[in-house]
């Protein structure tokens, strides 16, 4: 009887605690979350109207929502990234797609990459002069070509054969960026504009970061260069570590910034390389990107991020940044400025 | 008299000690280290013709030995990884400069990029069709201009300004790489050939990275692309941390394989973290890198290193790499196959 009581014991602990574990997988459900950045620079309040303001906001608001509603239906991060990043390019407020500044010789040319952080695979495409949404281009890269990178009139010879939507260079074409190039020309000097109040207002792109529910993290960014670019210059946001990366378990990042410091830093992949091999958080790996390595060097710009948990990182050395994020736990932030 | 023979003998000690950190200092000279590699790839000695691989030996020692003197006439790492990419460059035998691989419509697209260890500027070059030396105009890129890549066109309208060598398109013709384009296109199929002989003989690119008295690690790479490439198709040698990277007091990598997987793995970059979070030795960093990432995701290659203490890997999972190196103590090593 003695034997059999504890006999009985043992197995009640066992049941209780194969139930516990029960309850404590069903409670751990895999975490979803969304960040988005409309770029970083010299942002200041006193540059910025009432309506302006509003309509950056609205725009973040519209674009963060949207992704975070498709994360909910189950729709993969790589979709999630696509859609919202399609969504900034097509605002003529963002420095990417419809908005893109003005190249030397009153041009266009558009870079963007997109990574699926489940395994790895990339896209990337610069020096596009026709693409109305370059983000899709470059998810047509990864999906349906044995390349990681396309740039120039190749990469658009590539797009026809795969139907995406072309545009003439007027689509483009906003005043304000127009007059931005205006005014760097008559300075005589590069300008990483993101908009024209401000004397060394700078750096435009967009990009997105999305953890979805089966636990893979896509990042993509995308957009116009800089102001008044010559010789066919590419930043850091077609460069995969630098302005765009993504590994499941690992982080999601995409980068605004003065793209020759992102790329020299390797800045995407370095944030990575911390949490991979030192352990360190998000927002501690990021901070020490962009703070140490970035601002120390004389670059600033800033970055976005998810790691597998759903943390979300915004980290940045300017004035401001553009951003957007929703939490596992429906939190939505919207920011212009610093904090 | 007893307690001065104690006080005289530690002074003598502490005399004999400073002389000792003295003379360890004095011997302590900072080493000079130089590696090189013209591909790695299916590369084996049935295939290989007695002349032929004589023909490789002797342009890798030409190459390397040249390299080395420069580094013991206290040339800087930057002019010898240069001068070193120039000589193999020019060299019909590898596929970057002259011998440069064909692209799927019968022309030539050359990248380059070079990194300064000393402080982490950078050079790269994409979709060239008329430079004589990429790496030059790489150079030329880091040094002359804010930017650290340019791709086409707008990259040699920058070089005619700077007084480059311009070639036309039948320089780089060699016999050997029109068959290659033909039989890729006879396959219907890209082949990232090195040489014509083996079926899956893939991966032509040359690099040097290079250590010199100041310490200072630089690393330069320049190729041909993949034989019958289409659509602009840029591989990881213009990626800085891809193909391409070097910092002081930590390392300088040169790559040479499938370049989409060593985009996707961040191959280069990836080797330096992990010895500045996880004070890895170089060749543990490389390995792991090689064997553990590229290769578990299916991708071949290699990669040539100099940490700074003058550590020397050459790392690949193909059946050869040409490569050479000389290292502090002027041993030489030639290699072609496998150990």
């Amino acid at each position: 009887m003695k034997h059999f009581i504890i006999i009985f014991s043992v197995f009640s602990l066992i049941a209780c605690q194969d139930k516990k574990a029960e309850m404590v997988h069903a409670e751990v459900k895999q975490p979803i979350a969304i960040v988005i950045h409309g770029g970083a620079g010299t942002i200041l309040k006193e540059n910025m109207t009432d309506s302006l303001e509003q309509a950056y906001l609205s725009i973040l608001d519209q674009a963060v929502s949207k992704g975070y509603q498709m994360l909910e239906n189950e729709k993969s991060s790589l979709d999630v990234v696509e859609e919202v990043v399609k969504i900034l390019e097509d605002s003529p407020l963002f420095n990417a797609g419809k908005g893109a500044v003005f190249t030397n010789d009153g041009k266009h040319e558009l870079d963007a990459a997109i990574m699926d952080g489940s395994n790895q695979k990339a896209g990337a495409v610069a020096g596009l002069t026709r693409i109305k949404n370059p983000i899709s281009l470059a998810r047509l890269v990864m999906e349906k070509s044995e390349h990681v990178m396309m740039i120039g009139q190749g990469a658009e010879i590539f797009a026809e054969a795969h139907g995406i939507e072309f545009v003439n260079q007027d689509y483009f074409y906003t005043k304000e960026r127009f007059e931005g190039l205006k005014k760097a020309q008559e300075e005589d000097r590069i300008m990483l504009d993101h908009h024209k109040k401000s004397k060394d207002e700078k750096f435009g792109t967009v990009g997105c970061v999305a953890l979805d529910k089966n636990g893979t993290i896509a990042a993509a960014t995308s957009t116009g260069g800089m102001t008044n670019k010559k010789f066919g210059r590419v930043g850091d946001v077609p460069i995969i570590g630098a302005g765009t990366y993504a590994k499941n378990k690992v982080c999601g990042v995409s980068a605004t910034g003065w793209g020759e410091f992102f790329i020299r830093n390797v800045v995407a992949y370095d944030i990575a390389a911390q949490i991979m091999y030192q352990s360190k958080s998000l927002q501690e790996a990021a901070k020490h990107t962009i703070f140490e390595k970035v601002g120390k060097m004389g670059g600033d710009g800033g970055i976005i991020a998810i790691d597998d948990q759903g943390n979300i990182a915004m980290v940045f050395n300017t004035a401001g940044m553009y951003r957007a994020s929703i939490n596992n736990d429906k939190k939505k932030y919207i920011g212009i400025y610093k904090d």
